[in-house]
């Protein structure tokens, strides 16, 4: 299964409990996309967040987001992974 | 230990192997900064490489990369990590 690293902008000062939250709202959706969350990380200065994940395209991870509510600004295919 | 996602732009079309080479310079001598290097991800297409990291300090990981000969373009200090 390929990997992503999706990319969300303009989150300054999300809050553990926020990026929790909104990172649980995609975990009770992705199966339907066959999308698999692996890990979010925020840099809470920068307001970047950044989502791991398994997934079959990266549509599928956008329309997980966007479902969820906070639609990506940058989806990468991780053509290698070390 | 502080987390930390570095990224260095206009990598388009690296190679697995030079990935591999690159990231081993890394690990040869992360233990010298106290980092330790968990991931690097790599879209061929963008250019974009994403190298995940322990380290004491921001400042700790670009010592590593610099040394290595890649200096990273940007770090973020992942202040939340899910």
């Amino acid at each position: 299964m390929p990997k992503f690293m999706d990319i969300h902008h303009g989150m300054k000062g999300v809050t553990p409990d926020e990026l929790s939250a909104a990172h649980q709202a995609d975990l009770a959706i992705q199966s339907e996309e066959g999308v698999t969350f692996e890990h979010a990380w925020a840099d809470t200065d920068s307001g970047d967040v950044f989502c791991l994940s398994d997934a079959p395209s990266a549509g599928a991870v956008q329309r997980i987001h966007e479902r969820a509510g906070h639609k990506a600004d940058e989806i990468h295919p991780l053509s290698i992974s070390l």
